[in-house]
Formats: C-alpha cells, sequence, structure tokens
C-alpha cells in the first residue's frame, strides 16, 4: 500500500521547509507519496480553508500541518477541517503552541512542538528576504544535528507504518525540549551531546529576543538590535552545533539513518559501512 | 490589485524551499497571494500533471516552477500545461537545464538557471535525512550571500510588478553564473565580492562530484568518499559565504531590502538606520 | 584625601575575583587604599561575621561585597554588620539576589546585581579545580565585553568620587540586564554590539542549566549533561565576546578607559593615540 | 582536624585571583577554612606589614603568599614576617621571582615560580580595566590547562594532608616550566600535549614583550605596539589551550580531578562516569 | 653508491620549490645527492638550454625537471637535451601538461602530472611579491596533506633505489588526480579524506579562474576580482587541509614517513612511538 | 642593461625556496636575469665549492646566497669564493648568523639576519616530508606577512638598482627584528601590526624549542614533543599572521607592490584600483 500523505503548509517556521524531503531523502521511497499545499507567508482562515480543501480533494492517510503559533485561527480551522474530514492530523508547530495541546488532543490530533524552531526577527529595518534565508538555514542546521528533525520524521514515519498496516496510527503528543531532541540526536560523544544541548537552549532562547522586539519594544533602535542580537544567538547555535558533529565526524562515528526504498530505516555509523537495517547482522 | 502567484515544486533544489517567502519575508505584503503546490521529492509527469491542475485552479496570474533538471519529462510537462493553459511561467532550476532553455524559450516562458545550485550526494551510503538536511541549509546561505536569492525574487518582483500595471510581463531568460550572482550579492567590500565569487565556484563545482559519484563510479566505496567529499565542498561554501557577510558586518554595510507592505522594495545599509524607497532623501 | 575600600568577598561569583584591581589596573592610582578580606569558597554567617570585624578594623569609607546570591544568611549579615557601622556599603551580587533588592535598599545599601553573572555547574561530577577557572575565565570575558565591568567600576568610581568631595555617596540601584550592559561596553560597531548583546543572552541563560542541574534533576547523567551544556554555552557566549572585540580592533576603535595616577578617567579610541581626559582637546 | 589557609596576595598575577577557589572548587570541603588578606593592586612594605598582621590573627596552619615578583621589598617582608611567626609558608611568583629562590629557601619557606605567569602589559596608553580584565581572563586558560593550576593546587594540597596529619608539611620548591607544567596537565593526546607546551612557552614569551616595553622602550608609540603585541600572544596562546582542551573532548578524555567532601582528590576520564577515589575500583 | 640527482627548475610551480628538500628533510641521507639548476621566473628556451648543460655537467644518475605547462618549447627544449644526453628524466608540471604526455613519453622520459597545482592569479593589479607566496605557502599545504607531495617523492625515491640496484629506473607516467593523491595521503579518518579530496578539486578549480581571468577576460576590474577569488579559493584549500590534519592529530593517527640515513623510508603513526622500517617488528 | 643576479643555495631556510620569484612575481621583468644553484639539504663545503665555481661561471652582477647558520664553514667557504671573485654579496640566513657579522661585513659582503626564520625541529621521530613541507608553508605565511619578505627583496632590488645605475651597491647589513619586520609589513591597522609583532615573535621563538629539542636534549619522548610543540607554535604564528592579512581586506587597505616590466616597485592599497609608481598622480 501507498500511504499518502498531504502536508499543509501556512506560515513559515524552520521545521516546515524540508519536512517532506526528511521523509524521502533520496526520492527513492516507493511506499508514500506526498503532496504538499501551502499559503506561503500567509496564514488567515482563508487560506486554512483553501489548503484544507485541497488537502482533502488529495484523500490522504495522513495530515502533517506546520505553522507558527497552532493556537491562533488560522491552524486551528486547518486542524479542525481536517480532523472533520476523519483525516489522521499531525500539528507541528513552535512554542506558544503548548496552550493549544489540550485542544488539539481534543480533536484527536496528534502534535509536536518543537522549542527550539523560535521565531524570526520580523521587525522591517532588520529582516529582508537574505536575513530570512540565513536564519533559516542557521535554524535548520541546529533542528537537524540537535536530533529534533530526527524526531520529526520518524514519528511520522511511525505513523505511516501503522497506516501501512491498516492500524490505526498512534499520533505523537509531544513538546521537544533539549533532552527530548538530544536523545534523537545519534550522537555517541558525550561532549558532542553536551554541545548540542547548548545549541538548542542558545537557539529556544532566540524566541525571547525575537518576542521582545517584536512584540513588545516600540522604540525603533532598541527592537532593531534586540532581533539583530537574537540572530547572532541562532548563528551562534548553529555554530555549535556543526561543531558537534565536527566531532563525530573526528571519530568517523555519525550515525546516519537513510530510508529504504520500501521504507525502511537502515543505519550506520562509519562512513565506509554498509548501511543496514536493524537487526541485520 | 492583489497578483496571485502559483508555485509549483517538483522534487528538491536548493532554491525551492524558501523562494515563496523571499517573496513576502514578514508575511506583509498585501499586493500578492501566494499559493505552493509540491509533490515532494517526486518529480514524475503524473505529479506534473496533478500539480498543474491544482495550480491552474488557483487561477494565477504568474506561476513559478522549481525542480532539478528541468529537461527531465516531469518538470517539461509542468511548464507545457502552465503555459499551455497562458499563464506567464518562470522556470527555476539547475544546471542541467540549460539543454532545455531554448525549449522553455519557444513556450514562451521565462528561467532563471542557477550554477551554483548543485546536485545533492544521493547515495543511500551517505545521504539519509540529517544529511540532506545539512546539505541544503550550507546550500542555502551560498545561495543568499552570493546574491544568487536576491535574483531570483527581485526577478519575481518585477514580474510581479508588471502584472499589477497590467503589462505583459517580461520573464527573465537567465543563467546565473558567479558574476551575475556577485553583482546581486549587494557586497560593499571587493574582498567579501572575491569570497563569495569564490563561495560560488566551490558551490558549483561540487555537482562535478556528485554526478560523477552518483552515475558514473559503480564502486561503493569510491561513491560514498566521493559525494561525501562534496558536501565537505558545500560546507566550505557556506562557510566563505559567512566570512564574507561578517566582513560587511565589520564595516557595518550590510546591504537590506525589505518588501514594503505594497510589495515595493526598501534599502539600508546601516544597521541603526530606517530603510527607505529608493530615491528618498 | 585617599579613599580607603574595603571589598569583602563571601564565596565566589565571576565579577568578584578581579575586581578590586578594575579600580587600579596600573597599580599607579594614589587616590585610593585598598583592602580585601575573603573566606574562600564559603559563604556562612560565621565567615561574615569574621570578614566584617577585619573590614571595619580597617575603617573604610566604603565597602563593597561580593557573593552568589546576596539574599542568603552570610551575605545578609556582612551587609548588616557593614551598614550597622555606618559605612556606605555596594552590594555585587547574581541574578537570585533581585528578591533581596527592597532589603539592601532599607539597609541604606547600594546594589548591582548582575544578571549575566550565571551560576557555575557545581556538581562533583562534572566541577574540578579546572573546570571552575575555565568557566570563570570565560564569564569574565563576557562581563568585560558586554560592559558589565565597566558599569561596576565606574559606580564604584563615583562612589570614590563623591566621598573624596566628602559628600554622601549616591550608591547604585541597578539590575545590570542586556541593554544597561551594552550601554557601557563602548563599542562603536552596531554589530559588534549585537553580538555582545546576544553573548549577554547566553551568559544569562546558564544559569537556567546549571539550577536544573545543581537543584532539580537527581539523576546523575543527566544533570551532568545539563552542566556541562551550561558551561558549553558560556564557553560560547565568550567566543562571541571575542568576536564582537575582534571587530572593533578591525576599525581600530577599542575604547580604552584607562585610570590616571589621580583617579580620573582618560579616554581613547584609536590605539596609536595618546588618552586624554574628558573634555580635553 | 580543619587545616587553616591564611592566602595574603599583594598586587596581582594570573595565579592569584583563584587560587583559593582552586582548592575547593564547590564549596564542599569540610577539612579547610580559608582565609584571604590583599591589598589590591599595591604592593608596599606597608601594605606587607599590614597583611601579615591580620593573617597572624587568623592563626593559619599553612600560608600562601602570592604577588609579582616576590623579590621586591613588599613581598620580602610579607613572607619574613610569616615565616617569622613559625607559619609554613609557600611562595607563588612569577619568572623575576627566580633570584629571590635561595633567600626564600633560607627562611625555610616553600616557592612556586610560574614561568608562563608573564608580566601585563602596563601602559596608560594601553591597559584599561577591560584590557586587564581580558589579560587575566586568557592568561586564567593558560594556566588552567597547561597544567599549572593543578600543580599550584596539588602541592598546596599536600601540605595540607600533611598538617592534617600533624607531619611538618614539606613545601613545595620548584619553578613551573613548560615540562613540568605538561606534566600536571592531565593531557592524554600528544598532540593536545605539544599544544599546550606551545601554549605555554607564547605566553611565558609574553614577558619579553612586556618587559622591554615597560622598561625599556621610551617612545611611547613603541611601547604601546610592544605591549598590544604582547597581548594578542596571549591571546593565541589561550586559543591554542582551548583547542588542546577541545582535542580532549572530542576523545573524551578530559581528566576530572574533583575535592571530595575530605578534601580527598578523586578522579574520572570519561564525561558520564563517576569520580572515584585513586585505588577504588 | 651515490645517486646523483639533477633537479632542473624552469620557472615555478607548488610542487617545486621544496621537492628536493622532500627527498632529504632532515639533510641526513647518504645515498644521494643533489643538485638544482633553475632560471627563476623565467622558462625561455635559452634558459633550458643553460640550465641543461649546467645539469649534465653535473652528470647526474637522474634528472628531475620542473616548470608549469611542459608543452611550452622550454620545456620541451630541457627534456630533450636531458633525454638526448642518456639521462632519466622525470618531468613535474601541472595541468596543462596532458597535451605534451604523448611526446613525454616518446623521449622516454617519466611524468607526474599534478592537477592541483593550479596556475597562479598573474595580474599586475593583483599578484605582487607577498600575494605570491601565500598562494605558494597555501598550495603547498594542500600538495602536502592531499598526499601529491608523498606520491611526488615516492617515486623519485623508487627511481633511485633502482638506480643503485643498477637496474633501469621505472619512471612514473601519471596523472595525479583527486583518488590518486588521496591513496597517498596517509589519512586513516574516512572524514579526513574527504576533506582532502574536497580540497584538492577546490584547488585544482582554481586554474579555471586563474586562466579566465589571465587569458579570457580583458576588463581589469573584472579579471582582477576572478583571479582574487581563486586565491581566496585556494586560501580555502589549505584550511581544508588542515582541519583534515588536525583531525588526524586528534585521534594520534598522523602517519610520519621519515627517511633513513640509507634512504629507507620509516613509518610510524603514533607521535610517541619509534619509526620503523617496513616490516620491522 | 639586465642585471645578473646568482643565487646559490646551501641547505634550507624559510627565507629561501621562493626568494628568486620575490624579485619577479610574475615573470615579466625584463632588467633581471636569474640564476639559481643549489645543492639540496647538503650543505658542505665541497658542495660549496661547487656551487661557487657555477655561479662564478654565470658571471652574476650581484650573489644572493642562502643558507642556515652562516657561520658553519660551508657557507663562509660560499661567500669567501664569491666575493673573492669580486661579486657583490648577499647573505640571507637564520638568527645563529649574528656571530659571523662581523666576519661577513671584513669581507664586503652584506647581510640580511632573519630572527624569525626558525630552525625546523629536525628529528627523526618527527620530521618526515609532509611535516617538512607543511612548516616551510606556515614559516612563508609568517615571513610575508610580517614584512620579512618585502625587506629581502626590496634590498636586493635597492643593490639591482644601484648596479643598473653602474654604481658601486650598498650592501644591507640588517638584523631583521620584530620592529624592522613590521615596519616593511605595509599594514595600516594598527591592531594588524601587533599581531604581525606577536607572529614574528612566536615564529623566533620556536627555535628555542627546536634547538633545544635537536641539540640538548637526548631523551627521545622528550626530544620529540618539544620540537612537536614548536611546529604547533609556527602554525599559530601563520595563523596570527592570516588573521592580520584578512583585517586587511576588511578594510580594503591591503598594500601591494607588483614589479613593473622594468623592475620598478607599483603601489597601490584598493582591491579595484589600478597600481601606481611612487610619485604617480
Amino acid at each position: 500500500m501507498v500511504v499518502k500523505i498531504g502536508f499543509g503548509k501556512l506560515g513559515n517556521i524552520g521545521s516546515a521547509p524540508l519536512l517532506e524531503f526528511l521523509l524521502d531523502e533520496r526520492a527513492e521511497r516507493k511506499d508514500v507519496d506526498v503532496r504538499v499545499i501551502g499559503s506561503g507567508a500567509k496564514m488567515g482562515t482563508e487560506h486554512a480553508v483553501e489548503i484544507a480543501q485541497k488537502l482533502i480533494e488529495f484523500k490522504p492517510d495522513l495530515a502533517v500541518v506546520t505553522s507558527p503559533n497552532a493556537a491562533l485561527p488560522g491552524p486551528t480551522k486547518l486542524r479542525e477541517l481536517l480532523t472533520g474530514a476523519k483525516i489522521p492530523t499531525i500539528v507541528i508547530s513552535d512554542g506558544p503552541t503548548k496552550k493549544a495541546a489540550p485542544e488539539i488532543e481534543k480533536l484527536g490530533a496528534g502534535y509536536m512542538i518543537v522549542e527550539a524552531d523560535a521565531m524570526i526577527g520580523a521587525r522591517r529595518e532588520f529582516l529582508d528576504p537574505a536575513e530570512m534565508s540565513l536564519f533559516n538555514a542557521d535554524l535548520m542546521k541546529v533542528l537537524t544535528v540537535t536530533g529534533v528533525f530526527n524526531y520529526l520524521w520518524q514519528e511520522i514515519d511511525k505513523a505511516v507504518q501503522s497506516i501501512q498496516k491498516r492500524e490505526t496510527p498512534i499520533l505523537p503528543k509531544v513538546v521537544i525540549d533539549k533532552e527530548k531532541a538530544v536523545s534523537y540526536s545519534g550522537l555517541s560523544n558525550p561532549y558532542a551531546r553536551t554541545k548540542v544541548m547548548a545549541a538548542h537552549e542558545i537557539a529556544r532562547r532566540v524566541a525571547d529576543l525575537t518576542v521582545e522586539g517584536c512584540f513588545m519594544v516600540k522604540e525603533w533602535e532598541r527592537y532593531t538590535q534586540l532581533v539583530a542580537a537574537a540572530h547572532e544567538m541562532m548563528r551562534e547555535a548553529a555554530r555549535l552545533a556543526d561543531e558537534a558533529r565536527e566531532m563525530e565526524k573526528a571519530e568517523d562515528t555519525i550515525l546516519r539513518t537513510p530510508h529504504y526504498d520500501d521504507g525502511t530505516i537502515l543505519t550506520k555509523r562509519k562512513l565506509l559501512e554498509k548501511p543496514k537495517k536493524v537487526g541485520e547482522a
């Protein structure tokens, strides 16, 4: 059975742009069919309705919706329409979504709240296309090496596997914090693990400054510096994540977990060894 | 008038994941409405047909389609259907697309071929979700700081402006090479410019190794090392791009070009100054 | 008049070890006489009593007391004894001291609460003499470049000047946060300023992990990783502070404010210029 | 028995500010009681007399005195008064102290001469509070990772242990040079050891430039550059020390030697293992 | 028997300046006698004739000639004269020499074509003595760590050994590309190997920009930037090579292959072990 | 008139391998003709005699001889034969040559003693071809950026100019120390200047460790570490030199002094400006 996964994207968070490719990194999987519907930077309820409609037309076995702050009306509407259409739905969003978690549970949807997926410094004096792109690139590095991305795709994969077995998928209900992230990082050196835990916390705290700079401070010289400082923090977190990965290279222990054609996850540690299925000799 | 832009994404290239956000980096523009339809990692003609159909339902004023190697049947079908529906279409793709350029022109579509958008090292022994994500993050840094992304969104913006004026949009027909990219980088320090030109060339040459490793070498130990070396090159290119941007910070000359609500491009150089419209005192 | 300053040190914080030398960095001042009495790592009330007694014997015109968490009984006793002896007293301490601020004010003492002076990761599985020393060295770098140390010694200098003029010294009552610190940093490049603001916030957030690791988590494997991650954060903050200072070197704009023999503060920006008194041509 | 240790500090050297905390890095030791008396940056004989008096009032079982150049009158007076009061005394000082070594021995005192503890660039055109602090932070890193600090506290600990056994303490008489330092560094990787040996030599040679710049060259432009170059050397030495420690992290072999509550030294190599007493299984 | 080796150097390439010292790095070999004749930067046929004459006077058992582009008249003349005098001759040159390879073979000479030995950015607006020297230093680092230099001296050593055994030496006929180079690098960590393969490719591609900048582009602003970008690439390649070697230090696995007095190659991996002859226990 | 310059090279020092190319970095000069005669790593008197003979056959207008320690018999013989043949001769050598300076003057020869040109760590347990090459590459970077190489070629150029004017050349008699070197560095940022002064001193002090390791310490484990530490110092000096040059790039102030075809020295500071003769508008 080919499992149909529909991704609905309202606005942007760091977890969103590469999400569908995390599931099928070499375009070789035969067990899934993916469709993505997005509304760009906008995330109003009218966008939510249209995205839901297109996704439902696709008749997905599983829906994954991404947005900032899933407590807002747009993301709320989107998941209500999808769960209303009996589609198993996973909400992936950032820290402010915590307050919506009970309501998401009530809908029967799953959620993965990514604490390190900090809000960008969205002030006109600072954020232009280049700055937006660099922030996302740094954030992606952090989310990758800290283990957050592994957590995301492995939970989606689990749901896919349940569906393939015609079981009701168990949808994740998790706030990914520093320790949960690191447990998925696959890092073997304990100092590499502490470095990515540090990177995670720095990334998470970026949001303190961007929230202050975007919503609480009115003087433009002050908020410009605040959001700029926040982006420096994210750059630093990315640098630390990179340092951790280089440590693993130095010991030739980078965990690689490529997908096999049938969706199975293979695993290997040494660069010059063949990946194996778990349990394979 | 709100210009409707439809993004069709078949498979992934570095230029694609953040493309729609480059147009509206703070979600403030009122002059455009964006819809994205994608098929994830897959790029067959059947996906092309479905994406085209959904895009056409959206009745976009402008379509932008992204894919690797736009000479392949899937991307070809997608742009044929869109241009067949009289939708002005811009093809954004990577180096191998050059051979399709005449045919794209014949369709009346525009194209932007990004030489530095090198193919990923898609070998199962090497490429897992984490490695895929890190490669894309590095590549995004390169494409941002070298000026490639600026080139992409400014051409799309030009088309949008023509459409707003009810003019026939002039679609770009360009191969973005090292010198064209740098001319859009906005870098003021000449050494920063040479550093990003170096980064561009390193990134472009990544494709030599990934193509060799993915298509020409059969021994797995050899191709694994080739594609791994290619990703080291991209990491290095990203580091050089970062170095160039830091140079501009050291002189407080980073060019910022945020979008205003109405889609106008503002501009500023000093961190602590207000962005202005071009020509504004 | 030579102003006698007595430093009482109970336990250690990053602001303490070099504090008296910040006042007289080249041992040339003739207007102050300094005495330091400390009890090493311990900070019980019995130590406080003994330190107070020795300080009072010195008959200082001004007392400066340093300790972690000045709300604890030891530091509280120390300042009570000093203020009881009518000695103008400034309390310098870390974040948890905020809750003691009203009580300190009531005593008529001043205080400078240093948010970035984060608690060390005091777990036996992690903290040995070397790790303690490295943490302090990193923290000193952060406190120096972010402007915190400038803030501390300039406030003490102000009190000294008042006393020299036989005025009642105005004692500081300040929580040094990211913006207050940076305003004292003397950095001229706005990106250097945002970098040290980032360094400040990373340093401040170190305390979240050390408090969690030292007081809230019981499993040793977990708390060891938490406090180790916290020290990685501080190392990163120091690196960022260093980067900011190097930026200023690149423009030859490092602000230097050496003390003259009579305690006057001189000032200069270019490495190869003579320092001048403020207002001097 | 609780051993009382009195620290007398005249002026500053890199070995001094954290010295008492090296003995009790987590404030948990029950076997020692520490008192510190200092005179800030000044080191005249009048300061020496007063410090000696306060220390003698404390009735210490062991005195440790720190100062630059212990051949000067102030430090000489201090140790004469202490040894005259029959207090076992260890002198810790920098390179110029070598000439005083025979005289120190004659007094029955011990000494630890730290070659790498180079004189600061004390010129008004260069050295302000911030520069002083950064130099000390760099120097502390060097003294920590090269093994110098380990040497210092372990010798003091040995004396403490003798006193606890009611034995006459054997006081150290040592010039800590590059090889002696490294033998205490605990580094396991031989390249890390050569890196810290290099760091040690660079730090030691800082004094050549600061002595030339402070005492031999009269033209201010020249001496300013000389002392500034010296501080660049120290920054570089610190960077190399950091690099060495990161190497050990990469192999998870950092030696940690925390003090137990009773003053015993524990030891461990892996981050995630419990420290043990020497000889413990 | 002492083998006499004559080095003829026409113009400069990165492989040339240290070549004779690679054979006898500590000046201890007793089995070879070396003479070097060079004409500096010039490489005309008149220089070739004179160098050949001086070399022939030396009656070498083996000649090694270095130059850029050995297809040019000067280098061609030089090897013709040497082979005409029945001297076994090895040509060492850069990429453009490939077209001369058949002709070199016809002469009975050997050749080693070094792909990574890229042409320098020889434009007057850019290349001064300092820039020339820095480029060569970076290039030497690349050629060393990637394994190219090992390849060069080991092939010369093989020829020497044949001559010592009174055999006709088998002269190398090889184009050293990325994989051949790395196979001689002695690096044990597979990521270090991929890093130097990346460094090799970056270095090789330097020539694309310098050839374009020196021969194809006429506008001085453009060619100045092209050749400057090329040198940035080489600096980056050197940095990557350095990173690879540091990785090996971190595992204490640097392969060292010193020459013994009799020309035998010894070998060792750990810093603190004695080198051994191959096969020695 | 074309000035004929003969370079005689006995053994190796860092100043030697690129020396002739410093005079004619782009192979464009028409006013000089260069010949190089060398004996590889060996520097016995028999080599000196043969090199002298070949050089004299060339009838040079100026001879430049390089070797380590020019007080040794080989280098002494070489300059005696050259000056005996009435050839103006400049000796370029390293620190130990100072003791031969009076004797060189007596011969009427000039000398340039390069303090930073430190002896390599020539121990069989450590120094293999790769380590030799890397040391030289690092040393070349130091000698370039600190200004030493500029000093060398400019003095040779001065002698060449005198000869062209048929004047008796004034030969240099100089010990190049840290301040003399920096005065030739062309660096404009004062911090860059202090950084290269630091690099110079670190490089100079390398010799302390290599001399100790090669001649004074007998235990192989000890001397291996000493010479390895020395090479780490040189790597660090090179890194600092690189940092200084990058600082100048950040301000676009790198001084470039290319030779014109007629040997004139041109000069420029901005990357994108044409070089000019001194005095040219």
